[in-house]
């Protein structure tokens, strides 16, 4: 089966927004066995619209169209669909129950402008949408499939994934593309890269590695006849990485370091507090993004002067003034202290150097400690990281994770 | 001057890559004064290639192709190039030259496999290309420009900036294309449109509004005959949104709500301490994404459970057994606990309900109230938002800033 996405907005074309929802689709549709064979961004443009939808239904089998089904007058996906395929739109109530669901949730009137949002071909399947305003349109017409998808990717995503995705698997067979991403943290990609360098160029599977921001990505894809034998073509090059990697490897696929740090705490049945000084709350603020956070997270403290270290995590001022709030003195007191206070199995801390400001001829921007208070034991950790002030409170809060995560897999 | 870009290569179509280059492009040729009309994305595949080629040299003056430029059999955009205007690629000296050094000052000899990067039209100008074997060309013919780039940002970049602009710049003469983003929050989209939406559909310069995640941006892009041109035709339209839609517009362009309010309380010389229950740090962490911050952030705790509320943000058991944590009297005693507790100018709080557990019939899930005590006053604001857990949380931290933002404006 044969895809053509075409990409609708301006904002595209002036390099305004990154065209992820390409990238995303792309990804899905070779998940799909879906051949994607071409991607065409087109501004607002009625007839341009219109044509471009016309030449991926002769092209392909499946055409899809991301964007362009807002409220206003810019939004003319479903204009363009009913034109390139002579066709007229009508009102459906489907799709005026999901607009309308959106504005009475928050106790409004539908303004009158959304009303465009309750049109769609005849016959057209109409695709939820839990997150917004526009309603997706599935519809096929001489053989062919035309899908309308919202553009803001928290819309288009977990439409695509709940609505779409049981359509398509009927429609599709034979050759896929399947990936498994193994993530990889607490190690630079060099280093990472050189011990499954041999690995990495066998044709079928393939492996890229991906450096992403304090993780790499190695991505392992292979093509077979369906799921179960490309699983299996990748399941002894996915062991040998691992076994490369070894602790360095805290997740696969979806997940995140925190979402893995966060299953582990809740299967010890562990509490955590934490002390945060150059993070600034990003540690916290991570380890609560898992829902039910409030299972395992207790406490946070973002102390970031001095005076709310003596007095709030009980860091001795002598300690403080003798080494320095950077230091691996005041990284321990302060993940003993946070324990203390909050009365959790774990206290975890990072102190450290932001920048651009800050930095003295001992302790450059970038230096970081992490200290962990658990169980009978107190570590702490130094790391200089490099970067932008949002990197490094990005990289420092990886890296303490990432200790924490070896910490609980050792236990 | 119209532009079309064809993006070479199958790993974009199968989302192992994002296209920047798109993006970066189409920001670089606004920026010339060219009309991106549009981009297609197209596999390794010749006769497609081809294809693209021809239609983009029939429906603009400027055709770019970008990757497909290395030494491998994939890397098939010189062919294309030759067959889309049927021409033959003849040894070219100086694309030779080119290749030839890269290897040379490695200390390597030329791989025979490389030796097809020597070929160009003849005619053809050879664009250099200091940080990969791949060099770039620059064709006219029959009135048409066609553009060959490398794929890799890190060639195509510097490929663009030290040889393409000064040979576009004569090009396009002239005409350039500004653009003025202004920020919204605190206001949902549709009711922000509707204050403006008589303004919204002048031609030149045009209004583009994007909802982003808790705000809203307003494009105002101009055409005209160099920059000075193209800011006075935005001025007047400027200014008549900003007097529309008043304190809802944060700021402009790269301004940030965090990077934005840290400057008013500098400005102001006011400190702030933060009291978080649903956003879990979140709201301390983008105070504290602002280089400097430790002159007016002092403190945050992330008093997830009520005993924290109580015992470290002096909120009366009573009062949260009666109203529950999530309430407007909660709100405003955490604002007032954390302003006492760090004795700061301003105290800033969230509690609320992030899901998706947690929620009850009075209470359901995205129902979240901020307080602020500054100065003698105290303010309370309920919201209802929607969205995932981390939507929720990051709309409760844009919306907590953003009344923080317009007290401060008031004062």
């Amino acid at each position: 089966m044969k895809g053509y996405l075409v990409s609708s907005g301006t904002e595209l074309l002036l390099g305004q927004t990154v065209n992820t929802n390409a990238t995303y689709l792309g990804q899905q549709l070779a998940g799909l066995g879906i051949d994607l064979h071409t991607v065409i961004t087109i501004g607002d443009n009625l007839e341009r619209l219109a044509e471009a939808i016309r030449q991926g239904g002769e092209a392909a089998d499946l055409v899809i169209v991301s964007g362009g089904l807002g409220p206003t007058e810019d939004d003319i996906s479903r204009e363009a669909l009913a034109l390139a395929l002579n066709i007229t739109l009508q009102y459906h109530p489907t799709a005026k129950e999901v607009t309308e669901r959106f504005f009475t949730r928050r106790g409004l009137d539908i303004p009158k402008v959304n009303e465009r949002q309750f049109l769609a071909p005849s016959g057209a399947v109409i695709l939820d949408n839990p997150f917004g305003t526009a309603p997706g349109v599935y519809y096929e017409r001489h053989g062919k499939i035309y899908i309308l998808l919202p553009g803001p990717p928290r819309e288009l995503i977990p439409m695509f994934e709940n609505e779409l995705l049981p359509l398509l698997h009927n429609k599709s067979a034979g050759t896929v593309i399947f990936s498994r991403v193994l993530k990889v943290a607490g190690i630079g990609e060099p280093a990472a890269e050189a011990k499954i360098k041999d690995l990495i160029h066998s044709a079928n599977p393939t492996v890229a590695p991906a450096a992403k921001r304090g993780e790499i990505h190695f991505r392992i894809t292979a093509k077979a006849e369906g799921i179960e034998a490309a699983k299996n073509l990748i399941a002894p090059l996915e062991k040998a990485i691992r076994e490369r990697l070894g602790s360095y490897v805290f997740g696969q696929d979806q997940d995140s370091l925190e979402g893995v740090v966060a299953g582990l705490l809740r299967e010890k049945g562990l509490t955590i507090g934490v002390a945060e000084s150059c993070t600034g709350g990003l540690v916290a603020h991570r380890l609560t993004n898992i829902p039910g956070s409030s299972d395992y997270f207790q406490l946070g403290i973002v102390a970031y002067h001095n005076l709310w270290k003596e007095s709030l995590l009980n860091v001795s001022g002598e300690v403080l003034r003798a080494k320095g709030a950077v230091s691996p003195e005041v990284a321990i007191a302060m993940a003993k202290g946070i324990r203390a206070k909050a009365n959790t199995s774990i206290g975890l801390s990072v102190t450290g150097i932001a920048g651009p400001g800050g930095a003295t001829a001992e302790k450059p921007v970038g230096l970081v400690y992490s200290g962990i208070d658990f169980g009978d034991r107190q570590l702490v950790f130094k790391e200089q990281l490099v970067g932008s002030r949002q990197d490094i409170k990005w990289r420092s809060s990886q890296w303490a994770l990432m200790q924490l995560y070896q910490e609980l897999k050792k236990n």
